[in-house]
């Protein structure tokens, strides 16, 4: 197909992260010809801003992707489950934001930097991990390679944009009851967010752990393609707006220095190094909000095991660890030549 | 010596633990004949409420210590250093809570949970742990002897209180900026704290951990006695106004199931568990604040290893984590008829 009369659609484009793509397809100059908002029916009808001007949003259909060659989709796991097998169907290649498809052996689960080579047997969905897991195997995969990771102990510090835009708004509003000495109200949350720390990021397992806990062990295995690697997470909420910080412990086959891990990092893709504790360089959410890059810092040797590092991972979570993956997964598509679904009724 | 009589100075009594100090004394009906406030000369001649009255803040001297049978310091490290001596030499017992003689082989440091033993070797300076290590081997020690804790990964969401009364005001004025679109101006630390998440507390060593977190390391050894026990620590302020909370991750000799490590938990002192995931139960930062339990929850299986356990343990910092172990110590010492100094020319 050619490339001069791509067709995109947005689907979720009123929500925080839908937002986030279309600035981030702006931004990026990615070679749409046109590009399609699309929304519940209630919120059709409302205007997005995309590239100067205004996008009108239009109904999610079953009959929506007709015509559409990409859709990158971030509207629930519910909408996506019912609407990207049609999107498939029509022959449109879905990228998806929500948790749906991420463990379908159907579905590749893919960061660029990370498996861009899994997008080669995509079936017409692909699904975008978490965003709690996206910028922690950014960091970690260039580690692996290096000196192949057996174990990984993470903590979260999620901000709630990561909730979406509701989230954001319930930070905002508690602070402003408290300063105001009324009592805030949760709404989102199942407790008060701000001044708080909550150890709970989605639902219970049964195993004790959240779906948000699992998810970064389930997904990182799947996207790093090493079923022997082990992971074990706390995920967290914490009262900071944009920006996912998580305190990473791992265990490695082989001696890896601090100082050869910075090198190895420095030199990975998508990777910034933060890291000079002397003159207090270290990442920090309010430094990553807004930007591409997967920070790390804080590296320095753990001296309860032969071969273990901690390290300090940062980045912007509705950027990096949900728009901007989308997007790359897309130009790479492009890149690749992998547009175009090959058998139109695996989803049916 | 006679309980009747007994004379007790708190040094530092203006600062946030002095003071919490001193509501402790009065709120657990301790002892005291007379207590005496102490501070630096800038304070000197304040008024501290105490009993319903107010204490007239004294100048500190070498000669404060004079017939006082007991002092609690929260003054600072320089402050100490320089006093403890003194009082030591006077025949006064001190209790304090900075770090300056926390790893001095003449001192006892004392969680009484857990080493209430160590107080019998007392030299007249005793030592009140870290804020981070105290509510940590209240929750550890338990399932130490239950079941022999190798190696423990702890990452940490340190209330801003830690910091002192300066750092709530920070980040109280920095929210109040923000909201009224002023740039936040930081002072205390060296970042803008609120909304943000500070991966340093305490300035860097050469092996590029923070004091903070060596403190961890090195203390939790000291208190629970055990050179083979191997801690690793992140350590990270977040905007959190009271209650420290953290993630902690054990690997033990014996296998610990989480509702045999429940069990042990809520028959130990000082120890609160709050762990039914399914209701939303669990620790958090806000229901801690004010209170005098650890509380611990979230404990599960960390299926990467054998034997190994999850958990999220909170307290309130200014109170188990300063002022109310101070006070415990104290209250312990009285009963264990501890009081007087040996030898008072020890520390001279």
């Amino acid at each position: 197909m050619s490339k001069e009369k791509l067709v995109v659609a947005v689907v979720g484009a009123t929500g925080a992260v839908g937002r986030e793509m279309l600035k981030t397809l702006e931004q990026r100059d990615f070679p749409a010809h046109e590009v399609i908002a699309l929304a519940s029916a209630r919120s059709a009808g409302m205007k997005v801003p995309y590239r100067g001007g205004e996008l009108t949003v239009r109904e999610l259909t079953e009959d929506s992707f007709a015509g559409v060659d990409l859709a990158l989709f971030s509207a629930g796991g519910s909408t996506s489950e019912k609407y990207a097998p049609h999107a498939a169907k029509a022959g449109c290649v879905v990228v998806d934001n929500s948790s749906a498809w991420r463990m379908d052996k159907r579905c590749p689960l893919v960061v660029p930097e990370v498996n861009a080579h899994d997008l080669a047997w995509h079936n017409g969905i692909i699904a975008n991990p978490n965003c709690s897991t996206i910028q922690m195997v950014v960091a970690l995969k260039p580690l692996h390679d290096a000196a192949r990771i057996k174990r990984v102990v993470v903590s979260t510090y999620q901000a709630v944009s990561g909730t979406g835009q509701k989230a954001i708004e319930e930070l905002e509003t508690q602070v402003r009851q408290l300063f105001n000495m009324q009592q805030p109200e949760p709404k989102v949350y199942p407790y008060q967010i701000a001044f708080n720390a909550l150890p709970q990021i989605d639902v219970f397992m049964d195993n004790g752990y959240t779906k948000e806990e699992m998810k970064m062990v389930h997904e990182t295995v799947k996207i790093m393609g090493d079923p022997s690697l082990k992971v074990t997470a706390t995920a967290v909420r914490i009262p900071v707006f944009y920006g996912h910080s998580e305190s990473v412990n791992i265990e490695t086959e082989k001696k890896l220095t601090p100082a050869e891990a910075r090198v190895v990092l420095t030199q990975a893709p998508g990777v910034t190094v933060l890291d000079n504790p002397g003159e207090k360089i270290y990442p920090m959410a309010l430094d990553a909000a807004g930007e591409d890059a997967t920070f790390v810092g804080r590296i320095r040797e753990d001296e309860t095991i032969e071969n273990g590092l901690n390290m300090w991972i940062v980045a912007d979570n509705i950027r990096k660890g949900a728009a901007l993956n989308a997007v790359q997964i897309a130009e790479t598509l492009l890149e690749r030549d992998l547009l175009g679904v090959k058998d139109t009724t695996l989803f049916q």
